[in-house]
């Protein structure tokens, strides 16, 4: 940066952070937010997300400065789903200085559904932004033209950064999604239609829901996560530019959470990226790195407790980029 | 607030601030960008905006420590448009603990063009957000039934906030603005058929293109601003609670700059909220409110040099909320 | 025309028809479709329409060879609503030789509902055809250049042709619904913002309602009529060339029955134009025009027993273009 | 019909039919019409479309009292593409007295573009109409429920109906034209995501090119296509009951010619179905069957010279439905 002005001085929060009760503050948040009946939904088209308990709820915090705090079912593999769109586009931007990337695929939030066509077709095959999954397929493709087994990458690079051996592709799960995926088939085809995609669109489709289905615990994505908390420095060097890193920040603040993330923005106000396996990664800038668990989803394929919690949460420690 | 952890050191930061060479760094920025030839655009529908000479150029920074930081053009009085958008709606919030305003109109980015009648009609009358112009009249409305002329109200706002007498409504102008205003009386009678409009759409709409037809300086503007930036606390005490200043920070970030909401974030990495007469007012949380004025516009309709400067200043300075 | 091969002998048709039981047959229908119970609905903004009874049924018919059949209420005045719009088009071509309506309205199918805003956005302020509202509103601003009080004109249009001096403009009734009349405000600005509208909306949108607002009968309306029957040749003289008539047939056929007019042409088969007010104008090319009424109307604003009634008299008569 | 009133007197007609001078006016026909320089496009997606020369011009006349009538290139093979559609639906109707089709796609004109997604998502996964590209996917999937190779069954019925031995897939064609097919695709996996598609999307596509690929010259088209002039009658009995052949023909005049099916109807006033092999296939309900054939399209997708030629027979004829 060399900026002439500092917003934040990590040193000065990361103390109130070790002094802080976080952990205990966690433990109340689950006891608070554990779902205690069934309410919200699962994925219609992904099966085996129908069989998760209704009650698991899990959250972890890692900071800058190296605490991992946990609560919960934090512990407990799921389905990372739509949160590797943050992954895979932190490694489509680490090997793309040009910025070829961004002529396929803009960075404005869509006002539509996740999956909707619609915006796809009006903007002639060029997708909004990479967290709707016309933008992921794109993301993908353009990383399989360098490595065809992306998901495979996507693996080394969650395991090497959570820190963990712990994360595995669950090749049946996904094997099992892949024949629900006729919407994101449709998808790629219409992409491909536009000569937005260089892969084929059933190759692309099978290695993106292979990503969906990498299993991870809250802790790991918590630290899988954290250089985007740290200005694009992960634990073995860096990762991205500070610029990079905050731009993904801007693009999770924006576009993160479906067709709720204004509502997101507005009641959490930090960045985040849900999935539809029930997790959230949401960035602290400077401080933290947070991710919290719980299955069952709102009308918008958010987790409804998940949602609820990081509400809390950043009411009660402050938290927020406004 | 009441949080446990802290995100900011205003303290610390404001210290650095009154240390900085800002003056000299904003007289740099207009150098830089205060444009030599006639490139972007004015809006075909407001004749009197065609006239003001296209290498006008300002910037002010109001500070939270109380510090006026101006360069360029920044005593210049322009028609600050769409930013009134942010004082509305501020205004409404205040009058409305119980929220009523958030059941006419929601807070997701629209992902289609500022005066759409599209995405109206599909979501049945409720405007995506307040800062889209069917959602602003929502808003006008809304501060109509409380005082009948919202736009005198409005300016007695910006005055007392701008500690100035400057500021003053364009009558004329607002007459010739009104002659154009067909898209907004066309979305008045929707929002009208829908029923979510209480008064009269033609009082509506010209009560809007009076507010619209404010003029203000940069320095005026961004000391106006700058309870934003200081968690709802005004000149003159609390405007805002720091939940419902944080919450019109998150609209301006996800919502504020028309269809680019997504590159300005990604660019400048701050909430702003932009207007066709060429200004943006940008706020960096605990730290100051910033406003800068060029009147060509890109084809977003958002200042051409003024969004250029701003992503100059925030890679200088490192301010962002990322 | 002077066509070397005639698709239809008049003389052979009419004849048929003259020695044809085709009065009992209408009282047959009449007694097969008079709804015995509520059923339907009645148009929500237009308050007057909901008191007219239910039960209400009658059907006229007109023959090129001169004959009137009727059964039912056949002689009890109804608001014609969206009927009008045939009359006002077939005047606007009258007076267009040079055809420049065409080139502000095109002669599509629209596939949305007849008050849609979205279609009319996205291509630019021409609407797709005559016979949804925001054609017919250019339609009526068109006819205004020549004469201000275009539905006075259509009132006299309307009384010569139905050789009747019944029709009139229930002026009452037309500034209740004017009242209603946001959406089409809304049209109407709309059209004005995109230069499509030389008259003022308000003016346009008035004069329309009062177009609607005229009341007539079955009997009337079928003669009325008629000239679409008889190549153009209306009651005192040609109205229309032959190619203007059977266009404004095949406008009817593709456009006439809002959104359902594919279904219309699938089960009667012939050229129809619809209102809300639950009459139907029916044209059978060379033979006769047909008028059918019961108040309360389908999911897509046709009446539920004339629709019915005219299926069942286009299976019994073999009336059909097909 | 047991109709007690007739509206056409083919015995009449077709003496009418048989004195003229068709063949001479047919001739004139290719005189005028057959283009002499290169205009209008070839569909980007189809190669081997773009190579058939462009001053290609041929017209068949197959009456319902047995007389062919041909002049220019009406015996040259071209690809009868969406002309397909109607002898599916044909097949389909014929196998469905049911009528189960009809709950799989509407009747009604699209307003939007034969290959457009944004229709099938606003309508949940039901096409608007058969004619449109997801209609015909799910035609051919009804299809293929009895006979997997529904192209080949397509085929047959064809030949038998042309009464020639000419008809045959051009399967290299079809390989090279699935290639292009990415939108057919996309339209088949988003029917399959709406649960309207039974065979895979792959296989229907598959199917869909084939049928698309057969090779007809304009006498056989005409001929085949003569039952539906003849009320369902086909060369060795019946096809179809005399209303399902009317309905055929209404869907052909409301969904028939893409995006311009009002401006066809408009003009030319004639139930038509056109692919974009340049062909056009025109029924004269209890007259004649008339295939034209010109490659160039304008740009809905309609044959340049066909289109224009048509207007002028009909013209010249007289014949139209209206």
């Amino acid at each position: 940066m060399g900026g002439i002005i500092k917003t934040a001085d990590w040193q000065e929060m990361t103390t109130a952070l070790e002094a802080s009760p976080l952990g205990p503050l966690l433990n109340n948040i689950v006891r608070s937010h554990r779902p205690l009946q069934k309410a919200g939904s699962v994925p219609a088209n992904i099966p085996f997300l129908a069989e998760v308990p209704f009650d698991k709820f899990g959250i972890a915090v890692a900071t800058t400065s190296g605490q991992v705090y946990r609560s919960g079912d934090a512990d407990v593999p799921f389905s990372i789903q739509s949160i590797s769109k943050v992954f895979t586009l932190a490694m489509a931007l680490q090997g793309d200085p040009a910025g070829r990337l961004w002529s396929r695929v803009l960075r404005e939030p869509s006002g539509t559904a996740f999956n909707s066509l619609v915006q796809l077709e009006v903007e002639h095959g060029v997708p909004r932004n990479p967290f709707i999954n016309a933008g992921a397929l794109v993301v993908t493709d353009h990383l399989m033209e360098g490595t065809p087994d992306a998901a495979k990458q996507l693996l080394r690079f969650l395991t090497a950064e959570a820190g963990s051996s712990g994360p595995f592709i669950n090749e049946e799960a996904a094997s099992s999604e892949l024949l629900g995926s006729n919407r994101n088939l449709a998808l790629a085809h219409f992409l491909k239609d536009f000569g937005n995609l260089k892969q084929t669109a059933q190759s692309v489709v099978q290695n993106y829901v292979r990503q969906c289905s990498i299993m991870m615990t809250c802790v790991e994505l918590a630290q899988a996560g954290l250089f985007l908390a740290r200005e694009g420095r992960g634990r073995l060097g860096r990762i991205l530019s500070p610029s990079d890193a905050k731009r993904i920040g801007s693009i999770m603040l924006t576009c993160g959470m479906y067709d709720a993330a204004g509502e997101f923005a507005y009641r959490v106000g930090l960045p985040g990226k849900s999935g539809v396996g029930g997790g959230i990664l949401v960035i602290v800038p400077g401080v933290c790195s947070i991710c919290v668990w719980s299955p069952r989803l709102d009308a918008k394929g958010n987790s409804l407790a998940g949602t609820a919690a990081l509400a809390d949460l950043s009411d009660r420690t402050g938290w927020s980029v406004f």
